[in-house]
């Protein structure tokens, strides 16, 4: 997508033709700025730190990390120590082991001399790949939205409710849930988009508020808490997230907190679809409250909130008393039964294990 | 409520007998700084301002700011002044009207150069009667814990979810949903507290974890979007909030955000408390979401958070880029049947026109 008129991915290959290149997101949305990456370690800090996040662009950046290891160790062992300290940097997306089995599929089957380079090939195709789900999300979705501005008479924008931060930042480009809202904002449909800001580490105020503006898609941010009040009143006529994780069975890991948007959707009548890109399906568990490990991370997040200070500055402030115990679990998992339908690079299911199995015969 | 071993309400009236002393919540729980008050317009501003805050508290004070009114003008003319400026400074709690009804009642009846006097002695006793009725809460309130307690066998402590701030610094001592869980605590009962941060304004994360941490009472904070999960994972016993007002068929006015943990402990089973004053029922309307006004506060609670930076100052904090649009509600509306049981201070009542009518026959 573009910022400041120029198009952008979230990474790229370096103009040396090796390093890899990433948008710092953790210094967004007060600066833009570009970190290049030339090892593994590099790569697992950039996922571990959240300079890069949500789950297909973690995968993507996994890949990269998987290419640098090569370029200096291309040996099954020396890739096998890279895939598991890469595996290790986040617990809940499912796609960075995806694409770190991707990646070892084709290493494993070739010489160490051929390694490098089918690497660096493979890692691009599995960001083109991301851009090519990310887009169908989107022309999946843009039907839903249509017909909802069409339930209304054409009157007045739809408002789309969304959590965290399921945009083009979240992927190599388009997003998942943010695909089929510039799809439509793109096809003349008037769009409005509620912002989660997303505690702790609000990536709805500071990444989706941000990639919005800068296409021109009407928001406005709001509370975590207010989701609810707002879907009391009628103002949120369909709620789209993304997602991290999602079960066969169609339950929806993603950003904490998703799953008190999905029970106000659900008592209020209000449809809740979720942008769920084909290598974030989990295809080994059903119950994801049971089954999906959930991350826990520091305090820090809870207890702290970074912003830019008057002066400019952008450094954390403390909201709790010294010393205040705080949890940080960085995911929720949404039942199956409060979504109504997952919009795949496919098309649009129902939320079941036969309705991903229709779509998705060839692992079923 | 102790501070540093001594014992404090929210206000009192000052060594020279007319001032009136709050305590400036906006400075917790980074300072402890008590504000004199001399006139009916530095009432209006503290509550505006949210100096104060928390519908009993609220009340008592507004009280208090028609002694100030009346020893400067006892009139008719200037009372019905202040009464108006008073009512006008935040919109949802009840109690504001029912404090100032209470005050108008008195000084109506007597003569002018009577009336300070008597103000003075009616404020007095409102916040007297606010400190009864939030003990007698927590005297009903405690069996409910205790029960937790034994369902689980007296096994590790009662995990209670609280929403915003309900504790002795919303109302003049003791607090409506922590009076159960002060009274618990003092009585040995083993007992923690999740307390949500409650954003826009981070009143759990501030005040809630500040007045814990003073009293002794093991808590951990989390994000608002943490209680579901939560609950999901049976790690939470019972939720009790307050109210801002409560309408006679026991629909639930409070901090926005509740409604969403009143969804979830609905679905996941857990117990859902209200600590209601009497003077928080508003008996002139029975649904909620349809007739309660839910006031709409700065767009710059939502894109700033205000906490410590690391040089000690307190400042503001800009979360979204710029220019961002921010809605910011502060209150939800949880409808009766989400609510386990309203706890009065006359007793545990279910949630129902019925269920109110018979603890308060007097206004049924």
């Amino acid at each position: 997508m573009r910022v400041d008129g120029r198009h952008y991915r979230t990474i790229w290959p370096a103009s040396d033709g090796w390093a890899v290149e990433i948008i710092d997101q953790t210094q967004l949305p007060h600066a833009f700025v570009v970190a290049r990456l030339e090892t593994a370690d590099a790569v697992a800090h950039v996922i571990a730190s959240m300079m890069v996040r949500g789950a297909p662009l973690i995968g993507a950046t996994a890949a990269y990390g998987l290419c640098l290891a090569a370029r200096r160790d291309a040996s099954d062992a020396a890739l096998a120590d890279a895939y598991a300290m890469l595996l290790a940097t986040r617990p809940t997306a499912v796609n960075l082991r995806w694409a770190l089995d991707e990646m070892m599929a084709v290493l494993k089957q070739l010489p160490v001399d051929r390694r490098v380079q089918a690497a660096y090939r493979r890692a691009a195709e599995i960001c083109d790949e991301d851009v090519a789900i990310n887009s169908a999300i989107g022309d999946h979705g843009l039907p839903l939205i249509r017909e909802a501005w069409k339930r209304k008479g054409g009157d007045g924008p739809v408002n789309v409710l969304t959590h965290c931060n399921a945009g083009w930042l979240a992927t190599v480009d388009w997003g998942t849930a943010l695909a089929p809202i510039y799809k439509a904002h793109d096809a003349g449909i008037p769009v409005h988009v509620w912002a989660d800001e997303t505690r702790p580490r609000n990536q709805g105020a500071a990444l989706t508020a941000w990639e919005l503006g800068r296409h021109g898609v009407p928001h406005t941010v709001i509370v975590d808490n207010a989701g609810g009040h707002l879907m009391q009143h009628g103002m949120v006529d369909l709620c789209i997230t993304g997602t991290d994780r999602t079960t066969r069975a169609g339950d929806v890991c993603n950003k904490i907190g998703t799953y008190l948007k999905a029970l106000a959707a659900h008592d209020n009548g209000v449809p809740f679809y979720v942008g769920l890109p084909g290598p974030t399906i989990d295809w080994t568990i059903a119950d994801g409250v049971a089954e999906v490990p959930i991350e826990q991370r520091y305090a820090e997040e809870v207890t702290q909130v970074v912003g830019r200070a008057a002066d400019g500055r952008v450094q954390p402030v403390t909201v709790t008393p010294d010393g205040t115990s705080a949890a940080n679990y960085a995911f929720d998992v949404t039942p199956s039964r409060l979504v109504t339908g997952l919009i795949t690079e496919r098309g649009v299911c129902d939320v079941s294990e036969a309705g991903l199995a229709a779509l998705y015969p060839e692992r079923a």
